[in-house]
């Protein structure tokens, strides 16, 4: 039994965390917030307190802390007597918060995978580069570390390993599909942080295709479903995170990721791409200042979380899986679908902040119950699904499973 | 009689100009380059003498100057005993020349209005804004002072002088168009310093209508001309020098400027205009850096000068004048057409610069004979046109006429 929860981050998904975490306080403790710019985490705690979130009495404050700084932040773990971490921070800070949280001895949760700001798209798989290098560590010292528990990676994660499961005698192909059908009302915005965003899409794309790595570039290879709720959708080829964990963890030959772009979007990236504005090096202006484009795009565009008042529609996020069940070809749909007023209303966030921060909330649930404190580092495809299905069920974020059966929720 | 002649700034217009001065130093005597990098400089004047442009022995040399500092121009102009200024400088650096050139007695030629770094589209007519505080200073002073004497403005100011008194009794319209239809190869790029080329299109765009000063938006207004040599041309209405200069110095009711445009430029233009990054304004960082965007975009696009090696087609710019003759209605477009390719085998340069860096060059020599050294500052339109057209047309930039009796060369 595990409890206290210190939330290192104070941006969209953050905000949803806190949220989910006062409403579950009864099972997770006391709640800290911490970020560099303390009132971010103290705008959020305000928020939380406005809502009446909190669903008994207990500890909510807010923390400055840089999270680089591994000393500070076993600190605050002491001196906050927290037993779990969920870092929601930019994904510059994963191994370092990482690091802390093993010196420190308590359970780390994240939501994205580690990246290095001065490289994009690196070989996968992307874990191998990062986090798996503590693996043993973390089995040494009997450190529950869950990767990429968020919605994509998370969710998908499970859902995919539900399938192989409980659905397959064997699986030929899973391809998770990532789809925004919602309008923020802005000429152009991105859903999270823009500098992440687009680090995604500049670089290869990679793909696990019969049993290889194979590359391709962005808005190189589409497709189009009809899906529930959200209709006929165009869906692209793109590198992701649970891609470079499914290959390894599951015994599936082709793993793909697909997220849905509108043209505009496209037109927008491919000419910021093209003139080389969403270069992450440095460039020199003839008055000899040095500035990464990434960063001066991410100043002129909407901070994501101003979105969220007037954002309306849904999203839709899950996995195609197709193989063969008595001796039959068979294909299911596993997915969730969220609508962005929804969450608004719930928590003041965004549909797709709300997606990303519920799961590790349910994660740190499951951790403070025993059923997923594993004491090693795991990603969300090895962890048992049924209760994570069955908790996200109740906390806002409803599984539904599409086959020749019918569409209709999934429960276990 | 005045001569030698120091040219400030070392970009495309500049190569031009100390290759055309060099052609002519029987006329201009020594010759001079100043910038703030003395290598572009001499980067230059090592082409000159490449291509063999000087047509007597006489001195040609590479200077370092920071134009804002007036006292160090003007000892640079006392050094080089130069009696005449062409500054193809930056836009910002105008009145420090000017200035300079005042105090030092001495000619003083540009080919574009002055800027403000922190303000665009400033309230018409813009050359009152600034230029013309100084009139009665060079007046007092018998300072010639020649302003805007490129391409566009410039030769089209001669343009309309020469139509309203040798083709019409009465000039209702003087429509300038700027058809550039050649190829640079590249994704994309501005054809000069992107910083002053998007300040041309991020404000409002003032046009005189009726004897008053219109506002439009940018792209708001366009129309479609078969002209000689591009053929069917797609222009837009455009903030522009020399309509703020036309309209105060002759009696047209009408003063328009339209710039062609292609599809990708006005999507490129668009996006980076809509999201900010075109922005003159500074923004700051996530990290805390304050920059402003549009040097950064300046920074990530080809260098203009780097273009001419490649670019290919040619470019037309002339005045379709609209008026009265003889109690009929008359309609004349006075033109030139110039070739890229063309202008960098004989200067280096690409046909923008050629078409800008030339009608200076001519301008200074009409000053060193005497018939346009009038002592006092002046648009191009308030100078005698003969003389500056007949130049032309020997010096690379021949003039045509076309009417109702057809499509001829103009000179007289």
């Amino acid at each position: 039994m595990k409890k206290n929860v210190l939330i290192i981050g104070a941006g969209g998904v953050a905000q949803v965390v806190a949220h989910k975490c006062a409403q579950h306080n009864d099972v997770l403790g006391n709640i800290h917030i911490a970020s560099r710019t303390v009132e971010k985490c103290q705008q959020i705690v305000d928020s939380v307190r406005e809502k009446g979130s909190l669903k008994t009495a207990g500890e909510l404050q807010a923390h400055a802390l840089d999270a680089l700084d591994i000393e500070a932040t076993k600190a605050l773990i002491d001196k906050t007597q927290s037993q779990m971490v969920i870092n929601v921070g930019s994904a510059f800070i994963n191994m370092s918060v990482l690091q802390a949280c093993i010196e420190a001895g308590v359970a780390y949760l994240d939501t994205a995978i580690h990246e290095d700001p001065t490289k994009i798209c690196e070989n996968p798989p992307w874990y191998a580069n990062y986090e798996w290098k503590r693996k043993q560590l973390c089995a040494d010292k009997g450190i529950t570390a869950i990767l990429g528990v968020g919605f994509d990676p998370g969710v998908v994660n499970t859902y995919a390993a539900a399938a192989v499961k409980e659905y397959f005698d064997s699986v030929d192909s899973i391809d998770i599909i990532d789809i925004n059908a919602g309008s923020h009302g802005r000429y152009f915005a991105t859903n999270f942080d823009p500098e992440i965003n687009f680090r995604e899409f500049t670089g290869r794309v990679w793909s696990w295709q019969n049993r290889e790595w194979v590359q391709n570039k962005m808005f190189e290879v589409k497709r189009t479903d009809d899906l529930p709720v959200v209709g006929s959708q165009t869906s692209y080829m793109t590198g992701h995170d649970e891609v470079h964990s499914l290959s390894q963890n599951l015994d599936v030959p082709n793993v793909r990721f697909w997220m849905g772009f509108g043209e505009h979007y496209i037109n927008v990236f491919t000419i910021l791409n093209n003139l080389g504005l969403l270069s992450e090096q440095p460039v020199t202006t003839a008055e000899g200042q040095q500035v990464v484009p990434l960063k001066v795009v991410k100043a002129v565009l909407p901070d994501p979380s101003s979105l969220a008042p007037d954002y309306t529609g849904k999203t839709c996020i899950g996995d195609v899986v197709k193989g063969k069940k008595d001796g039959k070809d068979k294909e299911v749909f596993i997915y969730n679908v969220a609508d962005h007023e929804e969450a608004y209303a719930e928590v003041g966030s965004q549909g797709i902040s709300y997606t990303a921060g519920v799961p590790p909330v349910a994660a740190a649930m499951l951790i403070a119950t025993g059923e997923w404190d594993v004491s090693r580092m795991v990603n969300v495809e090895e962890l048992p699904h049924r209760p994570f299905i069955n908790l996200l069920n109740e906390m806002g974020l409803p599984t539904r499973i599409k086959d020749e059966q019918g569409d209709r929720p999934l429960s276990f």
